[in-house]
């Protein structure tokens, strides 16, 4: 591994350093490496959020409607055109992930009538697993759970093996919550579309971070939260894609009247919007929605294949700096050492790491506890400088060797 | 009807006046008579925003999910206490409206297996009927709709009429979205008690401007928004209210892992909280929950009952001014006219409301339609005066006197 100095010139060399200028950040010697739970405030976001509520909300007040029902839309056209490699049509930003991944398992489900069963991972994001237990329970279906492996998540091997005619839809996480690890978007789908069921992915913990081809991957629906790497604030909106293709037929569950084609005509029955519209509920979040936009400006104007580029090597940083100096006393590596395999976090396993965590961020260093044994650390390619990963770990280092 | 120069006296000797100026006002000589669509901002809310966004999400970061964690449930206590008549531990704030209607819809239907039927009005706010339909679609049931009247609300007597052992729920408006007319909570609670159904009563249109006393009415289960009287923002939050004594029997549908009772314990299965906190679901809106709780400290502060015989003043004079300038040139008056019955708007019907309206709207009266022939107007308690009613009429009476 290279020296600090030797990173801190890396550091002043890269254009995209310059990017962490536009962040709110830490102050005094504090490191940042939750990027992957809660995005640092963008400054141009407080602006944003100020001239619409004073702009917008105060002096516009109700007359504001008449641009804000596009908002969800619009927004959704930015995301999918700058993190998800989706066409414009099929991408809205609303409700939370949970409700919308409750959404898109319903749509799954009644497009599939007959089939009574549900594929996912055991090893899945809670409140995805919480979800998908309800809506099994609700509707008698039975959920084939998959084995969890230590680190590479479901092959398309192991999806294959226990698909068949009875499955309506697999919802699995692209980028893995815990180990980091990126599913095969393309041969996963494959293995789906190959019974006949439906693809949902759960890109939560890699949009922003990893370049998503929903496209271009034939993936029938997705589902994502904002406020991680898209750096949209606590409790934004999240987003729903559903493939053009499949918008005039899937229907979902909860028929609010955001989703009626003429909301105020208030007519006597539910007809709702022949595209994706359709997916909303009731009134979206329009301040949440403007922080989503306000993200996305940040992260296009940097490109997200130039900030893959500097997430992988700061992950590949702090992989080799765990290499030489934590795995020899007695921590593992917890994600994948392949850059291709790797999300942008990385997790670091050892049996004390619920009491190194707080531990760490007494020493200023913000982590994460992941269940049973996982530090989980995110350099953020937006905001995370590689000396910041080097001085991190350094006190990673000297916490466990002091004892 | 008093003189202007008389109104305006009583607007300057009412202490409650000094209330508009802790809202952005309109500028000019416009006359925002929606706050029951969109309530003004107040603007502390301005201040609480930035504030949270630059102290909260820009510096603690997710070390503020520390506090965050208890804001649904926070203001959902400060809502009960100051709005609703509901005792700690049974408000949350959350989702949307039209989410939590979904949510309780099905609770109550799940409490109540083998019962087939709901009751609702078929005059109802449109998306409490659609999510209706959509749940009924689901689960095959029948929903009795309940004739419209031309002004007042269904009755008690009407809904026994309909109730019997195979209801599982009613939903009902406690204020009508259009004419404003106040429904007889107790006696409808009670008579949907009496064959053993639970009662749903969406306040969206009371909430703010008219007392509510869910406990003291002995309600099961309530919903509502925020951003009409609360004056909460765009999207803002909306609320529900579970009666303390069903909360561990009821379940909701959306299993998010915001209900999970250990969140962070990311347990195999979904172990819903034993309190009003199982109706969460995904993340809520962290700024939305600040504006809610800012909403609520303006009207805190006046009391709800004072504003609610401010208001009730101002819709009288509403009426009265319709009675002399209007109903002379045919307008119909479609809201109560005995002050303890109506709420905070008031419906002044015309066939040729929709013309009406955008016309009005060039004149500096800010009002809406709302089909078939409503131009409905509602003076704020907290912000609008008896000048500005006085105005708003004369310049329809005189818009309508022209052609």
């Amino acid at each position: 591994v290279e020296s600090r100095d030797a990173l801190a010139a890396r550091d002043a060399a890269d254009p995209l350093s310059s990017l962490r200028d536009e962040f709110v950040l830490a102050t005094g010697d504090e490191i940042y490496l939750m990027g992957n739970s809660l995005g640092r405030m963008p400054r141009a976001s407080l602006d944003r959020l100020t001239g619409a509520a004073k702009e917008e909300w105060g002096h516009e007040v109700v007359d504001a409607w008449a641009h804000w029902v596009d908002l969800p839309t619009a927004v959704g056209d930015r995301l999918g055109e700058i993190t998800l490699g989706a066409a414009p049509g099929q991408v809205l930003v609303a409700d939370n992930t949970s409700v919308n991944i409750y959404k898109l398992l319903n749509a799954a489900l009644a497009a599939r009538p007959g089939r009574r069963a549900i594929i996912a991972s055991a090893d899945e994001f809670p409140t995805d697993r919480y979800i998908i237990e309800g809506v099994a329970a609700a509707h008698d279906l039975e959920v084939r759970w998959l084995t969890p492996h230590a680190i590479v998540g479901p092959t398309a091997a192991e999806v294959a093996e226990r698909a068949d005619a009875d499955v309506a839809c697999v919802l699995l996480s692209y980028v893995h919550f815990r180990s980091s690890a990126i599913a095969d978007m393309q041969a996963i789908t494959d293995a789906v579309h190959a019974v006949g069921a439906l693809a949902i992915w759960d890109v939560s913990h890699a949009v922003g971070a990893v370049p998503v081809a929903l496209d271009a991957h034939d993936v029938d629906l997705a589902v994502g939260c904002t406020y991680k790497y898209l750096n949209a604030g606590p409790g934004a909106p999240a987003f729903v894609y559903v493939r053009r293709a499949l918008q005039a037929d899937l229907t979902q569950p909860i028929w609010g009247w955001f989703g009626q084609r003429a909301q105020f005509g208030m007519g006597p029955r539910y007809d709702p919007e022949p595209d994706v519209r359709r997916f909303l509920t009731g009134t979206p979040s329009i301040l949440g929605l403007h922080a989503v936009d306000e993200g996305l400006r940040v992260l296009g104007a940097a490109g997200i294949d130039r900030l893959r580029v500097r997430s992988t090597e700061l992950t590949a940083l702090l992989v080799a700096l765990a290499d030489e100096w934590l795995v020899p006393l007695g921590f593992l590596v917890g994600s994948p050492r392949d850059d291709s395999q790797r999300g942008g976090h990385v997790s670091l396993r050892r049996d004390d790491a619920p009491a190194l965590v707080p531990r760490l961020r007494e020493r200023g260093v913000v982590t994460d506890f992941r269940e049973p044994d996982s530090v989980r650390m995110c350099p953020a390619a937006a905001y995370t400088s590689r000396v910041e990963v080097y001085d991190a770990l350094a006190r990673l280092r000297d916490l466990v060797a002091s004892g």
